[in-house]
């Protein structure tokens, strides 16, 4: 389908929305109450970040987006491109150097009383908003305190988590959890009482100079993958696989990865502190996360020319 | 919060929205792309219905509407009695007889980067809509044809089913399944592999002159309250708990109930027929789920003077 003209940079902004095939303002960033996307969240998504004028691996993103997408039986009119020209659209039209790029795409609404997902039109959305860390900098600082909550991610015996999905209500109500205790965000765990992720992220545990994560039952976050293989370059051992809460709560570091952050150390985790904060190794991914920022093979400059 | 005048009956002909604290025409009913109702389906809704002018057991779903709202942490600014007034006010704007009335709750859209949903301010929505059933007429007749898919509701451990809410993605995938095997609907089942229910509704079983239906990992349908209790009046024996997938493959009659239709027998099981059909339980249960249609007792009738 064909993408309207690039819009002027900084026509919106602050934000900009690409909605009903045109770029507007977020305030006409708007969805119908009967969109199933809405109400039975039948919707999948993505989010990419820029920083300093620059998408970071924004093809993964768009890979596990249309990977996302066939797996829901769900389609957007754009080719790869034309969504890759969207996205720098909004993001050039929002006027944004360091950004939160979003790409939805819903069941649309059936004809009315229908009740056959083939018969509904598919709509396609894309934001980019400021850049959204999923903590602030002084709590960076100070440390983030990580509750271990008891409730169970959903399982992917009904929602594949490799499909990014907003089924977050497990993820909410452990949030809840975590204020009511004092602490400052969650995870939760698996059915066998591994740990699984959080809202928005990914967890790791660091334990004799090796790095655990789960290597199931969490979306395969692309911040997570850029560790991943940053263990690899950096010759950082590494375990995928189940993590247990008693080898988190007993290891010598744990950091979060997410698009809302990079690499995010945790100071402590249910109020007891983890000494030493930030540890090496998280130092050291962590430094290695926004090197690549610079690395010209990991990202896509937006064009703000006039 | 005061709730504005009862609009003039017929004003929304056809259908009638309550947002923003003021009736409205359908094309209204849009709710933000960043309200976390939407984002991370942290909503809740109830779905009550009228029949020939009146509303059917309206008090138990506000009962269940006000009971999901607590234990998610949700809030709306009216009391039962307003809330009352306002859905009347959606049915008789949209000059419905036979409605499909819906209230629903979001989280809202937090301050700009924050991610506490304490943060939120709630948002509530209201509609009215002509009566939705969960098959056509003519395929009621005919007889459903249900599929029994492998897939897994959503676990009480990740959310809690009591709570009536969007996440569907279980249910929506299983309804493909459905599809691409030449059935009409379809139900999920639990980690131990016993029936749950289904995309809007709850599944009972009927083996030796006794009624059977899961009793947890479901939500508690007020239509599955009523033929519960219908069993109770018309002496008809019951059991409540697990029902396994070859109970329901070896009943002798099956069934669902819905406020998309109330009971609603089911001819075949993943294609093969259940003679008899519709059975004589399911057919005492309809007629006495639709007897109590007129019964003073169970009707809120609709005020559509002028
Ligand atoms: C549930 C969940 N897990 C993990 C992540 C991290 O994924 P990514 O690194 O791609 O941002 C996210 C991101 O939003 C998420 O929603
Ligand atoms: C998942 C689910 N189960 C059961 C039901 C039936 O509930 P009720 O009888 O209150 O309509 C519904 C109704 O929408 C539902 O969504």
């Amino acid at each position: 389908m064909p993408v309207p003209a690039t819009p002027p940079a900084g026509q919106f902004d602050g934000g900009c929305v690409f909605i009903d095939g045109a770029y507007a303002p977020l305030s006409e960033a708007r969805i119908s109450l009967f969109d199933w996307g809405f109400t039975r969240s039948d919707v999948t998504y993505d989010v990419a970040t820029t920083w300093k004028g620059s998408f970071f691996r924004l093809d993964a993103h768009i890979d596990r987006f249309f990977s996302s997408l066939q797996k829901m039986h769900l389609a957007i009119p754009y080719s790869r491109d034309e969504l890759r020209e969207i996205l720098h659209g909004c993001v050039r039209a929002g006027g944004l150097q360091d950004g939160y790029v979003a790409m939805v795409c819903t069941r649309g609404v059936p004809p009315r009383g229908a009740r056959d997902p083939r018969m509904a039109q598919n709509r396609f959305y894309a934001y980019a908003l400021p850049y959204v860390w999923i903590a602030s900098r002084e709590k960076q600082l100070s440390g983030i305190d990580l509750h271990v909550s008891e409730r169970q991610r959903i399982s992917p015996a009904s929602v594949d988590p490799t499909i990014k999905n907003y089924h977050w209500m497990d993820l909410v109500q452990s949030m809840y959890d975590a204020y009511d205790r004092g602490h400052d965000t969650s995870c939760v765990v698996d059915a066998e009482g591994n740990v699984t992720e959080g809202p928005g992220f990914n967890v790791f545990a660091v334990k004799d100079g090796r790095v655990f994560t789960a290597g199931r039952g969490v979306l395969e976050g692309i911040s997570r993958r850029t560790v991943l293989e940053l263990c690899g370059t950096l010759g950082i051992p590494l375990c995928v696989g189940p993590l247990s809460v008693d080898a988190l709560r007993g290891a010598d570091e744990v950091f979060l990865t997410s698009s809302g952050g990079g690499v995010l150390p945790i100071g402590k985790i249910d109020g007891k502190p983890l000494p030493p904060f930030p540890g090496p190794i998280t130092t050291r991914l962590y430094d290695g996360y926004w090197a690549l920022h610079d690395d010209p093979a990991y990202n896509d400059p937006v064009d703000y020319g006039a």
